[in-house]
């Protein structure tokens, strides 16, 4: 029996995904566990497995499949949605050269590598050779698509991350944002200042002791460890596959609060991984929605759920019994005013929720410029000094806590950012709807059973994969697109009215 | 400028070789990191990367880039070997369909993963369905290279691990040591109850000791961390690439030695790997020769080095200092003898070098017949039981310590048991070799130095790649070809003598 089209197309999809599973764990080995004398074989091995999926995409046998598969009357719904995102695929794939790929991937394997060395040296001179390649190509690849896609050239890098977003939306929502976060943030910490600071839990508290007590926590909240690990890396993230995801974090002996809520957060990005529905694996169809839905899932557990009063009179007495804590730091309102307090500092993944939309403006700003052209990348540490003064009030002392901080760029990830606090956004408007859809999730999270913020989350959000836009998973879950209201709603209830 | 075809195909083979350098990392990471939940999806991206490898070796243009580059004046001995390996392969992918590459390496990761739990309950019925669909492959595989070679299906199966190996030369060398080994044997264990037997340092010995102590051995004898790691797995072994070596152990807190003689062991392996020349990276002429070159590598440092007296002298301090030990138990010749201690044993990666090759023969002597059809996979515990009878006069109380031991045939490696003791046999003549041509090796060994040594194996062993076949590195290196009369001179001075 001969395969239909679609049927072919979901075998050659399938060898692709297999492709990018490999890669996502060769990327993560390379962030937790190679060597530095590996770097440079691992970059050959990643450049060719990114040329072997682009060369997939950009067979020409596709278009006959993919009009073959058009005029099938056979397929469900979902199989439509995965021709609609094969289709898009295709066409992403088609807009870039294939050299193009291969010398986008090796610059981006070396300057990380670089970086990681410059970022502890705090050494952005060190850095500023490899990151200027890294910057060339990002703009060849963004004019690669825009030609395609007609889109700007920072709307189509922004693809890759946020499908179907746009600077318009971000531009109007981070607007709204923009004008009334500052003032909240200086009543918020004026309100703050009129309390008692809450106190400290005294330390030191041994990586062992730390790790296990993430690890409780983790499967409390369902992350299956028959199904992904926690390890550690510089900067903590999610990787792995659906059937192995990989989250890691690392470990301040002198702070447990910084590790356990990273490690909560990552669990968010996790648990929609280990969520998705296993019957469309290595499909695109079966692959998480954009980063600002992956972002909602983290930021929903960590900062909707992690952070509020119902999950630490859970929480505390095991944070207790891990360290072995006496007294009143570890009571459940002090631990929960430690978790809620605001501050102006520099550095974006040890930002509180109130400030952190004025770090990812930021990058957001100067990304657009430096893509634009409108800014030299030399310069960039100064500007961004700049920016985080007129934003927060702070100046970084150098660059290691400036503009060498994160990986994202360096790595080559750019249009990127905007999704963290778009992710922040969805994730409030969500889980309002959540709590509001089904009066057991709150209750539950107090008593440590999070079987039905799981459900909620799995049949709204985690279930869907691909199967609808962004803009359609928001509007069935919570019966609006995005909105500011929820999110500003979130702050003014924890940081103003508390 | 057009590229020549052999240019042509060092970029094709430049391309399949990093292809394979991320399955042999999939792989490590298999068996050391993954999760069990992953193991489905490993076999899909493992299975694909092999089938992306093989379509790249069967691609029709070959034909013309090989004939093209045969007709080139301009190549020289390095890339003719190259060219001949490439031809090697092309015409080795051609016996192999697709489908069965495929097939063959899903079936291996399932049964791996299906032996490990039957490995632990030694329950061999629960892993017999997929062991018979495992070997029922390889027999496929077997068939389908033998038709091409013209080979007997064992030495079809034998070809990958040893390639210019055949049971010819197997049974006649075998035959030659099965004459005199039961009998030094018996003399070995009547001289050795004559001597009061050598003191047990007392333990428990904590794993992070036992690992320091590893590193530090490892550092001495070359092995360079920034190109390679320790790590833990069931099963010991060498995997990465050649410029990010990963070694495994595995930790038992009342035995030191065992692990730190299977981390010297690796070590051997890694040295080879880390000394192939990095010009050839990625290229077939710059992979390592077959398995009895890269056995004799292991088995040169941990038997014929390691084990002996003069390493012992430069290392009992150290040891003893890891252990925090003190007294005669502690002292250079005690642990030496421990070292070479004999006992007729059920495990293999345990045996002595003196009843080791009873072990290869009797994993010979069964893979033979079940290739040959002429044993029924599921008596294969009670004739390994009657095997171990004959040959050592031992019978394991269970599969866990009989034929459930050893991960090879589990993962479909069929035909590499007798490069174990091709391994031992090239090891000892490498090593005679090798301290006749350069005095200051065993002085060095003695003090701890092992540049002089290191400086012999990469110019004769190392260096050379696949540049040459392993008779005419063996005949390069020691003037003759492999002859069993430097080994048993080795086990007679050392067990029969000493």
């Amino acid at each position: 029996m001969t395969a239909s089209p679609y049927q072919a197309l979901e075998a050659r999809f399938a060898r692709l995904g297999a492709v990018r599973e490999a890669l996502s764990v060769l990327s993560w080995d390379a962030s937790t566990n190679m060597p530095e004398g590996g770097a440079q074989s691992r970059g050959e091995q990643l450049a060719t497995l990114k040329v072997i999926v682009h060369d997939g995409l950009t067979d020409p046998a596709l278009s006959d499949l993919l009009a073959g598969a058009d005029g099938q009357n056979d397929l469900d719904s979902w199989q439509r949605a995965n021709l609609a995102e094969m289709r898009l695929a295709v066409k992403r794939a088609a807009a870039m050269p294939a050299d193009l790929v291969a010398a986008f991937s090796k610059a981006c394997t070396e300057c990380e590598m670089t970086w990681r060395k410059a970022r502890k040296q705090s050494d952005f001179a060190a850095v500023l050779p490899a990151f200027e390649k890294v910057l060339g190509l990002v703009r060849d690849v963004g004019a690669a698509k825009a030609a395609v896609f007609g889109k700007s050239l920072y709307d189509a890098l922004l693809d890759d991350y946020e499908p179907g977003g746009g600077t318009a939306t971000i531009d109007r929502l981070f607007a709204e944002l923009a004008a009334v976060l500052p003032g909240m943030i200086d009543r918020a910490l004026t309100l703050q200042g009129k309390r008692p600071a809450p106190l400290a839990p005294p330390g030191p508290f041994p990586v062992a002791a730390q790790r296990a007590l993430g690890v409780t926590l983790m499967e409390r909240l369902g992350f299956d460890f028959g199904h992904g690990r926690l390890d550690i890396s510089l900067h903590p993230f999610t990787g792995g596959t659906p059937q192995d995801v990989r989250i890691t974090t690392r470990y301040d002996e002198k702070d447990f609060r910084q590790a356990l809520m990273g490690v909560l957060h990552e669990t968010g990005h996790a648990l929609y991984e280990l969520g998705l529905p296993r019957a469309w694996a290595r499909q695109p169809v079966g692959d998480a929605r954009g980063m600002s839905i992956h972002e909602s899932q983290s930021l929903l557990i960590e900062m909707q759920v992690c952070r509020g009063r119902e999950f630490m009179a859970f929480a505390a007495p095991l944070i207790r019994a891990a360290f072995g804590g006496e007294g009143p730091a570890w009571e459940a309102g002090n631990l929960y005013r430690l978790g809620t307090r605001v501050e102006r500092g520099f550095i974006r993944v040890d930002a509180d929720e109130l400030t952190y939309p004025a770090h990812v403006m930021l990058r957001y700003r100067l990304e657009r410029a430096l893509i634009a052209g409108d800014m030299a990348l030399a310069d960039l540490p100064r500007e961004w000094n700049q920016g985080m003064r007129e934003l927060l009030g702070v100046v970084p002392p150098n660059d290691a806590l400036g503009c060498l901080q994160d990986i994202h760029w360096y790595d080559g990830a750019w249009g990127y950012f905007p999704t963290y606090t778009l992710g922040a956004m969805n994730a409030a408007q969500l889980f309002q709807a959540a709590t509001a859809a089904d009066a057991a999730i709150l209750p539950g999270i107090a008593a440590g059973d999070f079987a039905p913020l799981m459900a909620w989350l799995r049949a709204n959000v985690h279930g869907k994969a691909s199967s609808r836009s962004t803009d359609q998973i928001m509007t069935e879950a919570t019966g609006r697109p995005l909105e500011t209201g929820p999110y500003l709603r979130h702050l003014r209830a924890r940081y103003l009215e508390d």
